[in-house]
């Protein structure tokens, strides 16, 4: 459920709120966007509730853009930028936010990676220097790279390896994508992590983390004055140091062939089966079909009142669950998913046809304006709730602009999501759902057996 | 059931077993290598039964090494190699081997690139001339590559999209392999040869077609010293003009989920199940397991009287066809398949449970020493029919060197094969024919219903 751009909703419905209630057309938040003379484009989302800030340098790169055989590689550079530079040795940064009371994280997906501190906002110089520091300054040694890798790989096991669903999860992606390297694992394969070297990650570090492909995003308690000053100070004093080739990943074929990938292992507790159809994303998307395909996850499978969870789990009672999602925050092509797991006594046979009966019945009969309605209010209104989180409302800006969307698409969200008719998420559905370009993944609990 | 190292066999067996019959050592063939300066290599096969040559030259790339995103170049270039060049200009050196009564040919597979004539002895060194000029002088132009472009779409079009078990086939293998461009098509994704362009040719040509990354096969009614004299005339003054990167491509993880691919359409006739199982090359493969592998398809499936044929076909009276095949002559890791046919009447489930029967009994089973024993008699015979054809010799060399054996690997090979006992193979199979590293590959004849 989680989607960047239902997080971008937050930002639109909220401030496009706040600026109905005062009797306005929905004018869209006060966000202000400049570029620093180096390229780096700003970001800032005044959020004056309290005085902290959330700073968040945000790269255009992820692990589609690594070279095919490194795989692994951003999220391995993510890594190693908490490994010191010459004025701040490992760990000082980390430190300082702690000490401040803050938070911190970093985070690598296939289109971006995100490094992010929340701090009292007087600190957030201090912040920019720590961060423009390590944009230029990253100092790596085979004593810090190997042991790092060595987390990595341990990262790798624990999280994948030894987790049943994980591993179907990573098959389910290599199969779904043919030719787009979205199908690798954003942590990379073993083998190739295990091949990982210092050279690798230093000249992924000089070939995109120079200023003009980076994007820094301030939300809190400043205006755009103060971030223009302390950016200039800090950020504009980096050098411009490559220009990061055009982002074009191979594209998909047209898929002609479904597809069903099972992983059967002793240590499955609940069984489930999962359908993984190829979907556009906001960006590759034609005309609205992915707003279309936002409201056909809610209505499909978002929650207790979604069409799936009542007919699977409510009225047949064989399922003990069943959703959907999308997720339309990407560069490229993206996923609609939808999923369900038997109670016991009843198979992944039964889920798997009443899964497919479901969305037949929405494709053939529709969705009336009411069940629409509610499925608007239900989207935008969880953006809502989301709003508390600063961390939240910067997210949603780094997440766009960092899979080809803008401010504005960010802010018109909640108003072209209202504006999607029952007829435009059918179509949607329809080119959607479609066998052949799906693949059905498969969690079994029976024991393995390694062959037939 | 093709491949190059049951090819391969032919060559080591037919000489080894002419060495026989003069009372020696099986010896091998008289096969003459050296090295040109330039870089190129030269192999000779002696076959004095006939005044003719093939002559081949074999360069060291396929659409394995294409760029991600640039599937179809390597075959691309292969027709772009038809275009001419400022001495010989379109046409002339096919016209020129067709006014001789020969024959010439060229393919793209994934580790290689080849061109062939087959002519006249007294005319090679015209050959020789015409394949060396355009090795380094080929013209291209937009008013020729744009128009081939279309050709080869063409040639996609009438090949695979409009054939469903071609789609199927792509698909396999798009998901079988999750990592390696083994997975791509070798005639590329339709929107990708759609992008090609000259410069990309050129720039292909510039990288690989460069005499130390290429081979030249010569079989036929000539001698060492003659081939030299020739080649140092021709190929000899062909300058070294690039250094390509070692052949290294991303490798498979460990695979760990069994996956289904199918295709339903209405044009399909005759249904059929197959079952892909990423397998050990002879390049990749531990000890002697691909040789065990080659003689397991034929023990299981080579033909009427293996093992699936007579369970599925003669038996059982399920299949209107059954049967195994193994490609072990890839650079890279490859496949063991195995497939089979309902007959009218009978699903496609039932022919898939009698596959796994037939390999399940094999594995708990074992075979026996006559079997096998067969098994080898057969698989080396086929290759020795493959005799007469001049080609299949020098084709057998090109295709070993280009995919990482050496000449020696061709002569050995009847005597590896001959070593291999049942334990050796039911260990192979075990290994093999896992589940969860495979591909079950549907072809069905309902009508296509794009969903659901």
């Amino acid at each position: 459920m989680t989607n960047a751009l239902v997080g971008a909703a937050l930002a639109g419905a909220a401030f496009g709120g706040a600026a109905a209630q005062n009797g306005g057309p929905a004018a869209g938040p006060k966000v202000e966007t400049f570029t620093l003379e180096n390229g780096m484009d700003v970001v800032v989302v005044p959020d004056h509730r309290a005085p902290v800030v959330t700073h968040m340098v945000w790269y255009k790169v992820g692990s589609a853009d690594e070279v095919r055989g490194k795989s692994g590689l951003a999220h391995f550079l993510e890594h190693l930028m908490f490994k010191g530079t010459k004025s701040h040795p490992a760990g000082e940064f980390s430190n300082t936010v702690s000490e401040l009371g803050g938070q911190e994280n970093a985070f690598t997906s296939y289109d971006y990676t995100a490094y992010f501190q929340r701090v009292p906002k007087e600190t957030l110089k201090t912040m920019m220097e720590f961060e423009a520091d390590r944009m230029t300054n990253l100092v790596l040694t085979d004593d810090v790279v190997l042991p790092e890798r060595d987390v990595v790989l341990e990262e790798r096991r624990s999280r994948t390896d030894s987790d049943p669903a994980a591993q179907l999860s990573e098959a389910v992606s290599a199969t779904l994508w043919m030719n787009h390297p979205y199908g690798l694992p954003i942590i990379g394969w073993d083998h190739e992590i295990a091949a990982l070297t210092r050279e690798d990650a230093l000249a992924f570090y000089e070939k995109y983390y120079t200023p003009n492909n980076a994007i820094l995003v301030v939300a809190g308690d400043v205006n755009k004055e103060e971030v223009r000053a302390l950016a200039g100070e800090t950020y504009g004093k980096v050098a411009r140091r490559a220009d990061p080739p055009p982002r074009v990943r191979p594209r998909e074929p047209l898929q002609v062939a479904a597809r069903r990938v099972a992983v059967a292992d002793a240590r499955v507790r609940q069984p489930s089966v999962s359908r993984v159809y190829l979907a556009p994303s906001y960006r590759t998307a034609q005309g609205d079909d992915a707003y279309a395909l936002d409201l056909l996850s809610v209505v499909l499978g978002g929650g207790p009142t979604s069409r799936l969870y009542r007919a699977l789990v409510v009225e047949k009672g064989i399922a003990a669950g069943a959703g959907s999602w999308y997720g339309g925050s990407s560069l490229d092509d993206s996923r609609f998913v939808v999923y369900g797991s038997p109670r016991p006594g009843h198979s992944l046979a039964e889920i798997e046809t009443a899964l497919d009966a479901e969305m037949q019945r929405l494709i053939d009969g529709g969705v009336n304006m009411d069940e629409l309605e509610r499925a608007k209010t239900r989207l935008i209104a969880d953006t809502i709730y989301d709003l508390d989180s600063q961390a939240s409302l910067a997210r949603t800006f780094g997440s766009a602009l960092t899979t080809g969307m803008d401010v504005r698409d960010v802010i018109d969200w909640p108003e072209r999501i209202r504006a999607i008719t029952p007829g435009q998420l059918v179509e949607a559905a329809k080119k959607t759902l479609q066998l052949r370009q799906s693949v059905t993944g498969i969690l079994e609990s029976a024991p393995a057996g390694d062959r037939t």
